[in-house]
């Protein structure tokens, strides 16, 4: 690999305790030149769907080569498996349990192995702590070029999340709120690549619990404290207050229904 | 430039979610090289003021030819425009809105620039995230050499927020609240390099609301749990409680009066 | 020293503020080649037993040669001395009130220096933000090569924190919870080096407070909500909820007594 590789951090551990102080220490032990960047340590513990989703919205903004390590591990001890899945541009480590499943869906792969090899894992290998034990030093090990062949056996499948897809109405688009952001932003499984608004923003609105708000271009199209819907910068339809919370203020949370919906126009003759 | 570039990043968009990590994955894209440094993600959204003392307050610590990138930007989308400021020893990237201009009113300015050149911006640009797809590849352009005339036109003005200047009394200084750190010290717009105190700490008081407290040089000058005025690390007169918090204890928040009063001596001859 | 210099950060200082921005921005001028890496800033503020432990857990994951910056310092401008440690494999940078004691006791110390040579530290040294002026300056300049003895004068003693040692009873071990993590798992002071656990995790359990459960390898061994303890992934004996807080549900602090205690099986024969 040439130039400075990077790897990313996407867990839940936090950053109250060292543990991800640690990993660092243990990737800086194997690769002292690999870049470490942290996406996230704050998905809720044990949120398989959330650090999925905080994955797909964000591995792609990285260089070409990027080792992405995913640790959201609630069956950590347990049998579920570690893997590493290469694609053509990145390369994905943390636990077969669907959490990589969703970047994986829009990457074009090229192998997943188990890891399963001691030699690549810190010893004594902790039984609660993978992120550290097990998936750093192996991220490290790959950033320095050792072949994924060597980490274990070649895997034919691994652990896909279902995703929800939207569904067409008559109107336009069913789907569901997916992320909450630290804004309260309600972000939907409704992506910009899939859902088309013909006519544009001024056309359409969107409806949620007891919300019903516009289809705009960015939040300060409508008044302060007002919900507006956008097509968010991860790529989904959003739901948004201007200077609030959508979530706190509606009640959205992950599954609740969303509808995306082509206004009906009166005295339309076009 | 010389060694390593450092990028600073001051945002508001805290370190729940992904969007950091896009912005430091955007900018090693560009430009490998540079030096990724968070200076805070946590101030409160879309608080100008806030973002621009903490900019004010930390800008001068990092090294010659630190490229400093400020995102408190609750107008993305909007008319305001992008800038890059050079300075005689620092770059500065952010909106137009005042975040950058406290920093600015304290660094001899050699030219400001819009940023309107598309050429240097991520494609699409986003209408709500211009710290990813605007600003981050801006600074990564500019950490790697490029002109700053080729990112826009030079500007005459840029907006600047008003500084509460304090204002001499018969005794002392009148002044305010200006920021609330994490431990609940409350900075003021009492800046050490105006504010002369002659006799030293000894002679003067701080009052604040119901609040009456010493200056003195350090917070453990005061018995736990009282409060104390010191000439703080930033350069600012603060109020501290001794191992407890200020503002909770005594309602300070940004805008509230504080009075610096040098103590009248009863039967003072000298 | 070879390779890059890792300095690790453990602070109080919290990330809400621009104070551990400001300490990297310092380190950077003076050493631009050092990879600053945080442990963490959250130790609750003042906490000196808390980062003491979080420095014992987590230090000896780093490469060698690495430095320990560790700034809780409630007495920061008091007359507390200011040290830097040199052990075999590590330096420890931080204020002389214990902090580094737990770390250090692990560890074979070559010496103990007093940092008090202003020509290393910031000018005008501040009274209250020690890490910035002080600690971090010092720590960049030995991450570039400075002899210690180039700090001050060399100290035969430093400040111990007392550990809790643990006590055998007729049935086990006597300890006390030492530590709460993010997850809410109660850390005791038995060390998984000092308390033997013949027979195996099935023959064994801790009572703490109201609480009573077994010790297993892993938290996936009892029902979800469930008590369990583990020898867990830092060394230390540690009490869960299988996707819960332990601390939360049964009220442990650090300081609530703890027993591990061998089952006796009524009716043993082999």
């Amino acid at each position: 690999m040439k130039g400075t590789p990077i790897i990313t951090l996407l867990t839940d551990f936090g950053t109250r305790d060292w543990f991800v102080g640690t990993i660092k220490g243990v990737i800086g032990r194997i690769d002292p030149r690999a870049v470490v960047v942290d996406v996230t340590h704050e998905i809720e513990p044990g949120d398989i769907r959330g650090g999925a989703f905080a994955l797909a919205a964000s591995y792609s903004f990285f260089p070409r080569g990027t080792i992405h390590v995913v640790v959201v591990d609630p069956g950590v001890g347990s049998s579920r498996k570690a893997i590493v899945a290469r694609t053509e541009n990145f390369s994905f480590v943390g636990p077969d349990n669907g959490v990589l499943s969703w970047a994986l869906a829009r990457e074009k792969i090229k192998s997943v192995h188990v890891l399963e090899n001691p030699q690549f894992f810190l010893q004594p290998l902790s039984h609660t702590f993978h992120g550290r034990d097990l998936f750093a030093p192996v991220a490290a090990h790959l950033s320095r070029g050792t072949p994924v062949r060597r980490f274990g056996r070649r895997l034919a499948q691994y652990v896909r999340l279902p995703w929800p897809e939207p569904c067409r109405t008559r109107s336009g688009w069913k789907g569901e709120v997916v992320y909450i952001d630290r804004f309260g932003n309600a972000l939907t499984n409704l992506e910009a690549g899939r859902v088309k608004v013909p006519g544009g923003e001024g056309q359409w609105i969107v409806e949620a619990r007891g919300l019903r708000c516009p289809l705009v271009s960015f939040y300060q199209s409508v008044r302060m404290g007002r919900p507006a819907a956008v097509l968010g910068s991860s790529g989904f339809l959003e739901i948004a207050v201007n200077g609030g919370s959508a979530a706190k203020n509606f009640k959205l949370r992950p599954g609740t229904p969303v509808h995306l919906k082509r206004i009906r126009l009166c005295s339309a003759r076009s």
